[in-house]
């Protein structure tokens, strides 16, 4: 049974994406245009009552939020592909851990920016400066103690690839691309590493291949 | 060995205790006052860097984030206690999506309810009213979803209790209670059955003994 993901071309669907890669698992995706409004479809909200992307389907069984997504399939799969769960209880403690800093320290702050620098000018309405600079002051902070955890360890939850780095992917994607602020990054030598070493990794690149929404028309 | 919880008087940290007693794992907790900035202390930040609550020690194992620290409890005694995980990996798919909705969908408007009626005039801000209103309309939304869930399975994830009806428990304690929109639970048949339900399970009783913060004090 080949899973299917909707909305491929936006971040968070690439968080499944890059985790089906690693897994080996094979997919195929359904464009939503968000623009047109399709995640609002009484089709759509069948599927993910919130009107949220992303939701996969695999045979009969229905899943959305993403990172909930990827916890299911690096646990389904535990043994193929890479194991991004750590090998004992207490290492996937410290994954857990590190998926909840990803979406409730760093996320938001990267969010806002995508927001109000990526989105704000395409979709008509006037960036919110005082939100962008505390974003970015608050994300500082954030990646701060990312500098001393990365001295310590190689990745987020020890010395092993996991859920919590793949989970940072997409949206950073855009802080050191679209966002024009790679500097957040390379002004930290363990932080810069870190995303040199995930960023490369060929899951990562195939995800690329997907595809962005186009600026001009998000 | 006893589980070390800091911080028993806070919503967040009680998920965790709710959790321990669910489990049936013994646990002592250490007292730590927001008020006084003992989150900010240096021996606080070594234990958790981002200055928040709770964090768990455990022998010499630390962890924090609360929605970790349960699945961890979880995992780890899963055939101790209450399962709080399904049975099957596709039933824990689900309690994770619904940990997620919690986190994403429901926790930031009773956040915002939280922060700006029970704790801005303890605090000495003014409330912002734009906030509470838009928080409000907002939950109501995300309430009718849950109705229209709890409609046709007893539990968020399945007809199973688990972390993701858990995880509710102490901010909707605040909302039924001292922010007074209990109106917004019992409008709702479904919502209302499923809060008696897990409002009144012993696990959160023996919780509530552990008190909230006085609001005179915080």
């Amino acid at each position: 049974m080949v899973v299917k993901v909707y909305g491929p071309a936006y971040g968070s669907p690439k968080r499944v994406l890059v985790c089906l890669v690693e897994k080996d698992i094979e997919f195929e995706t359904v464009p939503v245009d968000l623009i047109k409004g399709e995640h609002k479809s009484p089709e759509f909200l069948e599927l993910q009552p919130f009107g949220e992307l992303p939701v996969i389907q695999d045979g009969d069984y229905t899943l959305y939020e993403s990172r909930a997504i990827i916890r299911y399939y690096a646990e389904k799969y535990k043994s193929q592909g890479t194991d991004l769960l750590g090998k004992t209880i207490e290492e996937r403690g410290l994954v857990e851990q590190w998926l909840e800093v990803e979406a409730h320290n760093y996320h938001p702050h990267v969010y806002n920016l995508t927001i109000h620098i990526l989105f704000a000018p395409v979709l008509g309405f006037p960036p919110d400066e005082k939100i962008i600079k505390e974003s970015e002051e608050k994300l500082a902070k954030v990646l701060d103690i990312y500098e001393e955890r990365l001295s310590k360890s190689k990745y987020l939850a020890g010395d092993f690839f996991s859920l919590a780095d793949l989970s940072h992917l997409p949206f950073t994607h855009y802080l050191v691309g679209s966002i024009k602020k790679e500097y957040m990054i390379r002004s930290r030598k363990h932080v810069s590493a870190w995303w040199d070493d995930i960023s490369n990794r060929p899951s990562w690149k195939k995800v690329l291949t997907f595809g962005f929404p186009a600026l001009k028309t998000l």
